[in-house]
């Protein structure tokens, strides 16, 4: 049987070619909207996700899927945080290269929140991948921080995975499919 | 006739040594609280200082002043922005000397929004301030970014100014002599 359908608070095409083959697998089906994701400040992008899910349930009165993504460096104080897609279109992944130059810690973190919001119930599911920042942006795959971050046991930046390497180990990848696996239960 | 006191949400004690005298001033009293602001993240100061003075008066039930302060960099495409005080806390004034070291254009601009709520009426107001990000760390007065930021018709940084100097210009002063001119009205 089919599951019900699922609003996912989005615009990103890269992010929705990501999404889609596992909704598929799934089996559950969803559709888009542009409708602005109301963010707190917070450093816990799961409470971001919720927050954000709870609103958009409130605006839209349909059951959402809103995600949330920050990335903590740890040399740099876990920088840009749950605020790595301001950071991203502000001084990108140009002045994250910058700010590490010298740096020999080269340890970061993703991870990605899924918070989801039907009117009754509302939880969120976390995915995380740890690895590094890389010297120099590589590869043309994926979006946002991909060509500066090697995912752990890889040698590659995520931007120079295939969509489907990238897909079978993400934070985001993980995050839904949690999301997906509670959902489908 | 002395004014009704308002409560502050602070507990930044450089932050309460600059705004005193100005309350003083005005002859309106104020107490502190250390109830956390609930933060909404969006790139308009005035927004988020309204947002946080009305949610502070939901809790505290009393009078509410809020302020939040942006720093607006145009080289790096207004960053730090609203983020100004998580910014400084991850990768500081070095990080942002960092981030501008080739930048032959160091305009940036202050912006303080202060945020009222008494329950009837919730208002904004902001001062700005433009100036130049200077090539380094300099003076040991103020506060957060002042060691690297030149005033307009300035040749010293806000950490170098005494705090009856930096009292009688700042941005932040800007607004809450804004605020203040309307609430004794």
């Amino acid at each position: 049987m089919s599951k019900d359908k699922v609003t996912l608070v989005t615009q990103n095409e890269n992010k929705i070619a990501e999404l889609a083959p596992i909704f598929e697998e799934y089996d559950v089906p969803f559709e888009t909207t542009n409708l602005q994701k109301h963010e707190i400040r917070s450093q816990s992008v799961g409470y971001v996700a919720l927050e954000a899910a709870i609103r958009a349930f409130d605006t839209l009165k349909r059951p959402v899927v809103v995600d949330d993504t920050g990335l903590y460096i740890e040399h740099l104080n876990e920088f840009p945080g749950a605020y790595a897609a301001y950071v991203l279109e502000t001084i990108g992944v140009e002045g994250i290269l910058r700010l590490m130059e010298d740096a020999t810690d080269r340890d970061a973190r993703f991870d990605t929140s899924v918070g989801y919001c039907n009117g009754r119930i509302s939880r969120y599911f976390i995915g995380t991948m740890y690895g590094d920042i890389a010297a120099s942006a590589t590869g043309k795959g994926g979006f946002g921080y991909d060509p500066i971050f090697i995912p752990e046991n890889e040698t590659r930046t995520y931007a120079e995975l295939s969509l489907d390497e990238k897909i079978a180990i993400s934070h985001r990848s993980q995050a839904f499919r949690k999301f997906l696996d509670w959902y489908v239960e």
